[in-house]
């Protein structure tokens, strides 16, 4: 990772994480970066992992998001191999050079088939590297593999991240326990010297493709499409579910199963918990701000004007002015151009009610005050166009963000 | 205006601009502002004037955008009274009567129909203003009409603008002299307390209002609607084009009349000038950046592509850095979810080529690098996929945008 200042909001250190059974990982050096650091990470998960996952919907997606979009159809994993230092993508034909040479080595190495060995990578964006560039440091890292240090592999992803991310639960399935532990990376949707959004989770759950898949399209949209830092979209952007089975227990493939209910709710937790964490690390961002809207035509309506407000830098940077300015709220849920009934538009900054059913309204300035001076920011908008409703979360946009993007020359 | 440094893309002057026959205009002072400054604009205009124009989208529009629409559907205008320093946007009922009693008082004074009467605003959102405020002051101002001074005029609508902006065409459509005169105000597409974008152009040309409104719609899409400064729209935007027709040749009401297309060409140039001195007031702005986008599977589509581009904070922040970031191009092209042919792309700034056909290409760092320290910097985009093109225009990010926009409290 980058030598930036830790985040104001990063959590006080990183979390003891349960081991997952049937994956093994190690983090090892090829040399992207001209300090030392490690930036491959090699996991190789057991015989019949189940995989799952959402990709960057970018029209410019790098060679490797397109690889995993294949392997994602068939449903099962044998190895992941992600680095940081170069995005691989808009790299044409020696991008994919790259990527057949490192799977036909992941294979050679593993026995598994092509599209069970998935691939990431973060960074500069355009510049093709040689085509063994990862293949010929692959059986080392092989023959390192070892339990999984969570911690050391969040670090071998990161890039501007200032500090590592993970989360995880346990979980009892009718008397087996299994475990469930995510890491992550990103901190602007994207920066193409520097950022992306990288997510991997494990489980020793046993749990059908099929059935992995609908839970993890269910939550991407409440946890990881429900984040934004600067409205950018990368070209890598990555999230992969891996469940080895290895737990033991008997196969959960009915979204019925109470079982699969149980996973279900603790999965999701570790990805909102994931997905916060790459708020908090927000270029620049100094408040991590909730948004809720209620009242929307829709859910999806609920999300689009939450997600106006989330992304107009009139609203950041009033909030990174402590300022709270629900006339720019006001605009931004205008510029939505979702439906809106303004006479009962509605809007509260931490437990303060700022404009009720269409107009200003009285208020005491010490308490909203103390609640804008605050780390995290609550802004409850009610539209009064039905009963749709949906919650994201952004962080605020300071002289920080133009600093880390802005103050340097290529 | 706000006593902020002048915007380093400003022109050297105001321009030198035509007298426009029918147009008769008074600054004066409401007194909404703390400082003596005027905030007051009224024009009275011939009677038969035609008007046409083009209205914020937002969803939370002001009273007096809603008032406007009204008008525009007759398409005759008698006068306009504009003022700044408070939006009346967000403010119900109270907003409503404020504009009754405004436009029953120019209607006492002026005898010309309701709907004839237009009405902008400007300034902070949500606070009611006392209904009179505003019709207790037109008797004078009405009084102190004159010709019109339209630096003046320029500046009293102004809000967080660090210069007036003017722009003036003269035509001779078959031996009688034309003028179109425009002014602006606009520096953020929004920003509740202070900013929102009111362009107002003046002609003595004899046109029907269903012409001059047909013009109007074609020259928006490619003038105001293809500048952006931070994605942000305002509950406010308003452009009006009334063309008084003193001028007195005969009526033209053909698109197919010669003097029809003569027409058209000029308002295009003094529209374009207008939209472009808005952005080199952008908040913060140090470079107007020109994007074309070309290759694109429409021109709708090139105009989002472009937009894509323009919007994004992370290529915005690299121009203020002087640095050629085409990787984020790569980016923005690729989230603004467009087709493209990602082998055909290419991306050129200034003269020189850094990518062609979907990869990275060597050139000289030296020129490249004399272009981004300009102050106006090119960016083209190939995107392989058609025939549609485009143009934007829009300036970059920097400390200053943070500083207007969040360096204070409320």
């Amino acid at each position: 990772m980058k030598d930036l200042p830790v985040s104001p909001l990063a959590p006080d250190c990183f979390p003891d994480l349960p081991d997952v059974a049937g994956v093994e990982a190690s983090c090892s050096r090829i040399g992207l970066y001209r300090h030392v650091r490690d930036e491959l990470l090699v996991v190789r998960l057991a015989e019949g992992t189940a995989v799952a996952g959402a990709l960057t919907r970018s029209q410019t997606r790098s060679a490797d998001v397109a690889w995993c979009a294949a392997g994602l159809k068939e449903g099962r994993a044998r190895m992941l191999v992600a680095h940081a230092g170069n995005s691989n993508a808009f790299t044409g034909a020696a991008g994919e050079a790259k990527n057949a040479a490192t799977v036909a080595e992941a294979v050679r190495l593993t026995g598994c088939r092509q599209h069970e060995v998935f691939l990431s990578a973060t960074g500069v964006i355009g510049v093709p590297l040689p085509p063994r560039t990862v293949a010929d440091r692959l059986e080392t890292a092989v023959a390192a593999l070892g339990p999984p240090d969570w911690e050391a592999m969040a670090r071998t992803i990161g890039t501007t991240d200032t500090f590592p991310k993970g989360a995880g639960a346990r979980l009892d399935l009718d008397g087996t326990p299994v475990a469930i532990v995510g890491i992550a990376k990103g901190s602007g949707m994207i920066a193409p010297d520097m950022a992306t959004m990288l997510v991997y989770l494990f489980t020793d759950a046993a749990i059908s493709p099929g059935l992995l898949q609908s839970l993890v399209s269910q939550h991407v949209d409440t946890t990881f499409n429900a984040i934004t830092v600067d409205s950018d979209t990368s070209t890598s952007d990555t999230l992969l579910v891996f469940a080895t089975g290895a737990a033991g227990h008997a196969l959960i493939e009915d979204a019925a199963d109470p079982r699969a209910q149980a996973f279900s709710q603790a999965l999701h937790g570790v990805m909102q918990d994931l997905a916060l964490q790459v708020v908090r690390d927000g270029e620049g961002a100094t408040r991590l701000v909730t948004i809720t809207v209620e009242g929307a035509a829709s859910d999806l309506s609920a999300r689009r004007i939450a997600l106006a407000i989330a992304n107009s830098p009139l609203v950041k940077t009033a909030i990174a002015g402590a300022d709270a300015n629900w006339g720019r709220v006001v605009m931004a849920v205008g510029k939505s151009g979702e439906p809106v009934d303004t006479s009962a538009l509605s809007i509260r900054f931490g437990g303060v009610w700022t404009a009720r059913d269409g107009g200003a309204v009285p208020y005491d300035e010490a308490p909203i005050q103390a609640h804008m001076n605050g780390q995290e920011i609550d802004i409850l908008v009610r539209v009064g166009a039905g009963g749709g409703q949906a919650r994201v979360w952004t962080c605020d946009l300071t002289h920080g963000y133009i600093s880390i993007n802005g103050d340097y020359r290529s």
